[in-house]
């Protein structure tokens, strides 16, 4: 196993404590209860935004906390979900007053975690509301999640509606937009290689040297299909095709485009894919107003992409334009 | 060979295509002759930063062309040289009246053709410096370069340098500044494993499943030495020990610190690596006032780290921290 590491076990504990002196300025970590939050969390009168879930995906999420975005994120073991426990801390440690909402991808343990979370802070007297993210289009049920998983569109949903959440917002309006970013936004993604989580020590599956896994999971669950080596031009066609039918996308529309990379595959071939994608979208008379293409949601250092593209409107353009300062995302400030 | 790309004669050109189309608000790119600038250049008494090399290594240079950066990248084949043609057009199309700065890494191909370019460009009556990064303290002349390797500091340079630019600094000023962040800084950077150039099809070395190599330059050339696995603790300590002995740097000091991944490399492992980085130069008291973490000078899919000081003053973090909007690297506007 190939990694920059010391022992297995201490992989997240001691990448947060690096994240911690890297980013001073934005965020503190608990180390002992392990959370991210914002060095000015809470904020009276703001809706808390707070999601989770295994770690070896970052930037989500922990480089998503700062302002106008997340007010805190749970990272658990790698690829595994969080605890209610740390759900619950983190929740108590943004809470001001105005309620907090969870933002959750749907997978089996974050989704029953953030549940019960969400029981022990109503126990305690905070409001919380939890939306969950499906918008992988690859599978309906995979291994580890009833119903379709929650990948990508996570990323940019967090960005906008923590733009909402800094105006000051009340929580059903904050949880509203998160729904309507969700039922607006789809993905699907592929991998060349796999991935070593650290305790495992050995690649979660196996490729044959002229195989990809097309609709992958950001665990590397299985896809749709294995596949021969295609161009990075019918492999985008692959990806986007589902994802502009499932949304039912129709000429003259416009879209946030994500080309996000797993984690192993150079920003060089990411912008061949998005120049793919533009062509596509193109040819279907579908315009991409905005756009990230990079690192956003990973799988350690598996090599692949996925795209997720959110249906736009003025609104969600104005809160995905507002300003954001997390370690991951900055603009405007 | 597993990319997603399409032709490998057509990377580098439809990576441009992709990085035009996804920062259209901020680049325009000349196709034809292949380079990226600035919408807004030139700009009337400014003077023009130029940097380049070869592809295989974003997001720099392209990703760093923008407000208080560079002006103006000329990127070559993967891992080659751009030409002086190249590099004359766009130092052209960046030049205000207040002369160009090229900005050129220690690599021969790079120095002999921005010398070239330079001589051109003069012949066209414009003012051009170039000044010459050459950071690696892990080897003295190596296959492709005499003396030390350009590498890290290029990207930290770009951006001081850039912000001085800003000012309407005149060019012997902008120069000599570039010259004094070049003297402070040092880098060294280890491979765990190799990276394959698209026209080659094959890794470019090979590396046991045991072992990594200490001292790349950013093309995989040959380092100091090959050794077993390490630690990230170990493998921290063999790279910074060198730069701060070769730096002098001294209790008391601050400095710029960059942990940059190669490219295969999760973030979640870099930021192992700077956890220990602070540990160590804590331990010789010296403090970290500013840094970055991520992927910032690659080796396409390579994946591996190096690591980068620059020993800071009042000036130099003034730079640092002024405005800048470019794909990679934005913050204060």
């Amino acid at each position: 196993m190939k990694k920059l590491i010391n022992q297995p076990e201490d992989v997240v504990k001691e990448a947060l404590a690096g994240m911690a002196l890297a980013h001073a300025d934005l965020v503190n970590v608990d180390l002992e209860q392990q959370f991210i939050v914002r060095r000015d969390a809470p904020i009276k009168n703001k809706v808390g935004v707070v999601s989770g879930g295994g770690s070896g995906h970052e930037p989500m999420h922990g480089g998503y906390v700062g302002y106008g975005m997340l007010d805190a994120a749970c990272p658990g073991a790698v690829f595994t979900s969080p605890v209610p426990d740390q759900m619950l801390a983190a929740t108590k440690a943004v809470d001001g007053g105005a309620g907090v909402l969870h933002i959750v991808k749907n997978y089996t343990g974050d989704v029953m975690n953030f549940e019960m979370a969400a029981e022990l802070a109503a126990a305690e007297g905070i409001e919380v509301v939890n939306v969950v993210t499906n918008d992988d289009v690859a599978v309906q049920d995979s291994l580890y999640t009833a119903g379709r998983r929650g990948v990508g569109v996570t990323v940019l949903l967090e960005k906008i509606v923590g733009g909402l959440a800094e105006t000051g917002a009340p929580l059903a309006q904050v949880a509203e937009l998160a729904r309507q970013v969700n039922i607006q936004g789809r993905s699907m993604g592929m991998a060349l290689t796999s991935c070593t989580v650290p305790a495992a020590g050995k690649p979660t599956f196996d490729l044959g040297e002229d195989e990809m896994e097309i609709g992958i999971g950001i665990h590397g669950e299985p896809g749709r299909r294995r596949a021969k080596l295609a161009s990075a031009a019918d492999i985008t066609e692959t990806l986007t095709t589902p994802i502009v039918e499932d949304l039912g996308l129709k000429a003259g529309e416009q879209v946030l485009a994500m080309v996000n990379g797993m984690g192993g595959t150079p920003l060089l071939e990411l912008y061949i894919v998005f120049n793919e994608l533009e062509r596509i979208l193109k040819g279907k008379s579908i315009s991409i107003a905005r756009s990230l293409v990079g690192n956003y949601i990973t799988s350690l250092e598996m090599a692949g992409c996925s795209i997720t593209l959110v249906r736009l409107n003025d609104e969600l353009i104005k809160y995905w334009d507002a300003p954001v300062h997390t370690p991951a995302l900055r603009w405007g400030r």
